[in-house]
Formats: structure tokens, C-alpha cells, sequence
């Protein structure tokens, strides 16, 4: 029992640090996108820019497992080989982020770009109710309604004066957003179980397959949606260098969000990135000279007190 | 120690009956206002109607005390009389009620009528503080939050695309709503602590002194302000049947709030009165054919988690 505490204490560091990492991470991918778009639209290939972040974790992944396997040899935890029985669940959170990708297309023929940015706070709702079943793990009363806090809230921050828009529309767009919820969910509390299910495993190990499969999905993807504009016109073409920043912090935030699956949990990931999403706001201020509005400060005070239930609000056991 | 339970059961209910009283009328006194002013705009003396409704509660206390008197005898509780150390106090809630509508006619020379409602919501956060300093009663943190919460998903339910006015304010204006909210929350703690001081004391007695202060400071109050509309028009120029109806409501509103004071407290108020704010939006689609926004769905939701939280947060002591 000797170092437990010293144990627990640095559980908790590692859990926040990879917390950390994750909200500044997201909060500069949602800069670079107003700056990639304020410097033009895209006129590069999306799903080679996915492409290449799937290949990117997975060269990451490696090198860090070169490290450790010449650090402490090659064991059963971090040795690259698999049995068929650990690798016949990696494809399927890739699968359910493919189906949500393509459905995106679809839903904006019923929504835009912005009532949809405010129907995606379903899955805050859907990642809880998913957590609780499939994981298995429960929370407390106080933090249930912390958690219906953190969507409202975060809905609260993002409304504009064409919001009411969204309460128009069509049932078919409510139906998407709420599939699209629950298959975003889905992948994530999936890919926490997977993650979580041996936990002495080398998460390297477990980032490497998973991306692999990511690889292979958006190799599909690129076929589907992009084929003649890759055969035309080039894999790299339209690339600029924001779409190199785009591409290395999608990379570094994909390996945080796992990172934070496997030190701590979907909860804390909602957290961290609706707090990326207010913090992104606040810089946006300084970088882009936008204005906060009434509605942010009150939605980011329904989310502070959010965050401060959900801490008070542990279960006692 | 016989019947113990009961009496906290009979307790329980009279709480509720006033609770759900001073709901219903406030929710109607908004509805009555709302008429009002589609009707065409106030064409009579506020003050002359302040008046009223104070005189009408008078009689009203009274016409419940001979009641009382008839059936019961007059008791040490319940008799009229009383010492000028009981009666000293009671003009003070009246006076601060005073200062607080002579300064509402200054704050519009900064914010405008909707900004001003939106202001007024500091009085949730003052009557919070003011109940803690002055009743020296303790919530707990959740209940704190909770209050919080009411004030932020208050002020949410009211945003429309003008509501980011408010955030020009200048200072004089932020100050004069902070004054107010002050005075108000004060009168209303202050009242609270008359009331609660002889808890045996006839609330009918203890209402009857209260508003005959208000009645001389609302005298005061015609004189300053509408002293030659009162002349030369006469006392009941321009009352219409919906002014009948409101003084009639107020009056009834009035001394609802004193019974809420009595058996309940301050944070009772403060949440039925916020109940009462979405209750009228929710008639005024029926009644009016008002649309709800979707910043009023997010209100609702935070306003009813923090009724939830507040009830769930209670201390353990």
C-alpha cells in the first residue's frame, strides 16, 4: 500500500493534464477555422485533410511506441501484434464517425450552418445518457442536472439573433440531429470502452489500431465524395499553411481525446471541450475583434456553475 | 410532542397555498399589464392607483381581523393596539419602497424599458445576499448555485435581439439598477424580519400597519409627482375596468407576498415570482398568440433545474 497517495496524486495529474491539453487544443482548432475561413473558403479536399490526421496519429502513435519499446522493451502491454479478438472492435467507432460524417451532408438541407452548430448540444445529452448505459457508470442527481446545464449553457452562449430559425425546423432535420447525436455518442463512449476494457494496455497500441481503421475509412471517403477533384486536380491541392496547422492540431487534439478516454472519461471530455468553446470566444475578442454578447455571458455563467456542480455533485459511496 | 407531524404537514400546506397564491397572481398581474397596454397606454395616475391598492389591502386586513375578533375574541395577538416600539419599524419597507419608484423614473434616462427588466434581475442575487446578511440564514452551496442559476436562466428567458443594448448601460445606469436592486431586495428582507419577529402575532395585524405607512407614503407620492393631474382632472381620471382589475390584483398580490413572508421567506418569493415571469409568457401564446424563443425554452430549463437544486440542496444540519 506504500505510494498510494502518491499514486492517486499523480493519477490526477496525468488526468488533468491531458484535460488541459485537450480544451487549449480544441480552442485553437476553432480559431484556426475562423482563420482558415476568413482567409477564404476551402478549396482543398476534406477527406484528405482527414486522410492525413488519421495517418499523422498513427505515425505519432509509433513514435512514441519506438521510444517506450527501446525505454522498456517489448511486453504483452505495448508490443504492436494483436489477436483478432482486441482488434474486432476498432473498426467500429471509424465506421460510426464515417456514417455521421456523410450524414452531415444531408442535414443541411433541412438546417444551416449555424442551427445546426446549436442542435450538435444534443450530444452532450446523448454522450451522458450513452455513459450511463453502456459503461455502465452512474452519475449522481446533481450531476445529471449539471449535465443538462452544460447543454443549455452552452446552447445559451451560441445564440444570435437568427437563432429562433432553428425552432422551425422541419421534424426530418430534428430526427438527424438527434441520429447524428447518438451516433457521435456512440463512437465515443465506444471508443472509451475499448480503451478502458484492458487497462494496462499500452495506449499507444490502442491509438495505433484505432487510427489505422480511421485511415481505412477515410481512404473510403476520399473515394466517395472526392474521387474526380483528387484525380483532377491532386491529393494536396488547395493545401495552404493554415491547413498544415489544421491538420497537426486535429492530429494532436484527436490523441488528447483519447488520452483523456483513457485517464478519465466522455464526461470530462464534454467539459473540457465546451469550456474550449467559451474560451474560443473570449480570444476571438482579441484575435478577430468580435463582441461577446449578453446571451454568452449568461450561457457561460449557466456553465461555470455547471462545472462546479458537477465537481460538488460526486457520488458518495 | 402529539400531533407533531401533522403540524409540520399543516405547515407544509399553508406554505403552499400562499406559494402557489402569489404565483397564480402574479402571473396574472403581468397578463393585466400586457392588456393594459394594448388597450393604449396608461392614461391614469400610477400613484392615485398605488394608493388605492394600499387602502384596499388596509381594508381588507381589517374586514379579515373583525372576523378573526368575532370568533376567536381580541387576544394579545391579535388586537390592533400596539406599542410604538412594534410599529416603529414598519414605516421603513414603505420608505425604501419609495426612494426605489422615485429613482425608476431617473434610471430611464440610461436604459430603456426591456434593458430595465433585464436589470431588475440583480434583485434575485440582492434579495439572496441581503436574506443571508441581514436574516442571518444559511443556504447551502448548492442552493447558492441554484440561485445563481434562477438569476441567469431569468434573464435568458427574457433576451430578444435587442437585449445586447443593455450591455452599453453606462456606468450611472449599472448603478442606479444595482441601487435598486439594494432597496428592493432590502424592503423585502426587512419586511420578512417584522413579520418574523412575533411569530405568534396576528399576520393581519402586522399587514394592517404596514399598509397604512404605505398608504401616507404613497400620499406623499401623489403630491410629488401627479399633485396637478389629481386637481385638475380629478382622483379617478382615466381608470379604465382593466385598472380596476390590476388594483384589485395588486391589492390581492400584496398580501399574498406578506403570507409568503410569514410562513415561507424571501427565496420563496423570489422563486414564485420568477415561476410567475414564465408562466405569463407560456399564457400570453394562448392569450395573446406570442411566439416563445428559444432563449426562453433555455431559461425555462435552467429556472427549473434551480427550483430542482434548491429543493434538493436543502443543509443537513
Amino acid at each position: 500500500m506504500l505510494g498510494g497517495s502518491s499514486n492517486v496524486q499523480s493519477k490526477w495529474k496525468r488526468k488533468s493534464a491531458v484535460t488541459l491539453a485537450l480544451t487549449v487544443l480544441t480552442s485553437s482548432q476553432a480559431i484556426l477555422i475562423v482563420w482558415s475561413k476568413r482567409a477564404g473558403k476551402y478549396e482543398y479536399s476534406v477527406t484528405t485533410a482527414n486522410f492525413l490526421v488519421e495517418a499523422l496519429k498513427c505515425a505519432l502513435s509509433l513514435a512514441a511506441l519506438t521510444r517506450t519499446w527501446r525505454n522498456e522493451g517489448v511486453t504483452e502491454d505495448n508490443r504492436l501484434n494483436t489477436s483478432l479478438d482486441e482488434v474486432s472492435v476498432y473498426p467500429i467507432p471509424a465506421a460510426l464517425y464515417l456514417v455521421k460524417n456523410l450524414l452531415q451532408y444531408y442535414i443541411f438541407a433541412y438546417v444551416d450552418a449555424p442551427g445546426y452548430q446549436i442542435l450538435k448540444n444534443f450530444n452532450i445529452i446523448s454522450t451522458g445518457v450513452l455513459y450511463r448505459i453502456i459503461l455502465k457508470k452512474q452519475l449522481s442527481e446533481i450531476q445529471w442536472a449539471a449535465f443538462i446545464l452544460l447543454c443549455a449553457g452552452c446552447t445559451t452562449a451560441q445564440l444570435n439573433s437568427n437563432s429562433d430559425q432553428v425552432l422551425k425546423t422541419p421534424v426530418e432535420g430534428w430526427l438527424m440531429a438527434i441520429v447524428m447525436a447518438v451516433l457521435s455518442g456512440f463512437a465515443g463512449v465506444y471508443t472509451e470502452a475499448i480503451i478502458k476494457k484492458r487497462p494496462s494496455r499500452n495506449i499507444n497500441v490502442q491509438n495505433f489500431w484505432l487510427y489505422v481503421f480511421g485511415m481505412a475509412f477515410n481512404a473510403i471517403a476520399i473515394v466517395v465524395q472526392d474521387f474526380d477533384a483528387v484525380m483532377n486536380k491532386g491529393f494536396f491541392h488547395g493545401y495552404s499553411l493554415v491547413t498544415v496547422l489544421m491538420i497537426l492540431n486535429h492530429a494532436l487534439s484527436g490523441i488528447a481525446v483519447s488520452m483523456v478516454m483513457k485517464y478519465a472519461d466522455n464526461i470530462v471530455k464534454v467539459y473540457s471541450t465546451s469550456v474550449a468553446m467559451l474560451l474560443t470566444a473570449v480570444l476571438s475578442v482579441f484575435l478577430f475583434g468580435f463582441h461577446l454578447s449578453l446571451a454568452f455571458f449568461l450561457g457561460s455563467t449557466v456553465v461555470s456553475v455547471a462545472i462546479y456542480l458537477h465537481s460538488i455533485g460526486k457520488l458518495q459511496r
